[in-house]
């Protein structure tokens, strides 16, 4: 059966988005055409509001309405530590976790040439303009994923940093808090073997 | 960390939508950020232009972008049929199989009150002037979920038509081809048993 032309169109942007497949989207579609008329047109405005008025932050590049964001912008966060992520996302997670202080770098990506995700794509020239300008930074922390891509684009940042002297560190890798030792994967256990501590 | 306020907008109005969750509202809300301005805008006016043009078929009840809608005003189809379903997703699952020639009626809903859904709800009253207006009608098939709401729905609705003389039909319900008899619950391999047939 052939939907009415505006419905398959729905349809078919809302299955454009990450995560939804056809099914996903005609169920969303449809329940887009039963909301009463404002809602619909309150979803529609939420997304080219946040469209149009977010762009990136000129200093640490997440996402922002205002330059520079909240977080480059406040006198209290420490200006001597930034933490590099792959992207918006991992900002607000580790935000979460109310235990870091410092600035922060969005990458908005990893090197993944299998992906088509060339160095130049990700904004790395801007770190580095960054350190260059700012004589504050005394730490640079790679808290990009644990994948194999993470990795690499942790080591080509490292070995890009290091000749400027700056302290240029990894997130610990090990075995998460509350898990079984019977259910770790050797990659990680091994790991965690290498990185082990004196008590 | 608070998002600027038109993100966290978005993240709402999306997170609003069924199945998707506070995670899945932020991906989804990331991408779209990420998306080229007239793509952003590509979706939020697929939104405004489905809702505004969509409504329901003065006969059917199904979502339509023209009154009658493409099944009820094509002269091919079979007009004394008419299959009940639950929603218009139901409609093009039955389209899907192209063996049914019949009209549609959509009840929107299923009787349903411990999630507050009342018959007053569904398009039945409409099902019923249909049903006294036109005369071809020969038999209606109730074509609800096989759930305890469809299956009470469908009772219900057979109860109602019965005295107007009109032949009323359920779809069958049994172990779905394809399956193993191992993996049938209870009650389907009971109603399967009961509904045999001979050869």
């Amino acid at each position: 059966m052939r939907y009415a032309p505006t419905i398959a169109k729905l349809i078919a942007e809302l299955g454009k988005l990450p995560g939804i497949g056809n099914k996903s989207a005609q169920r969303l579609a449809f329940h887009i055409l039963s909301m009463p008329l404002e809602e619909a047109a309150t979803l529609s405005d939420s997304i080219t509001a946040a469209r149009q008025s977010v762009r990136l932050c000129s200093v640490c590049q997440n996402y922002t309405d205002r330059d520079p964001c909240s977080v480059c912008g406040d006198p209290n966060r420490d200006r001597s530590t930034i933490c590099v992520v792959e992207n918006p996302r991992d900002v607000s997670t580790m935000e979460r976790m109310r235990d870091y202080q410092g600035l922060y770098h969005v990458l908005h990506g990893v090197y993944s040439p299998l992906q088509n995700v060339g160095l130049d794509s990700l904004k790395l020239k801007e770190l580095i303009t960054r350190l260059q300008k700012e004589d504050s930074v005394r730490e640079v922390i790679l808290a990009t994923n644990q994948t194999a891509e993470g990795e690499a684009t942790a080591l080509y940042i490292s070995r890009l940093i290091k000749p400027s002297g700056i302290r240029v560190t990894r997130i610990a890798s090990g075995l998460p808090m509350g898990s079984d030792l019977e259910f770790a994967d050797d990659l990680t256990l091994s790991k965690a073997m290498r990185a082990r501590h004196e008590f």
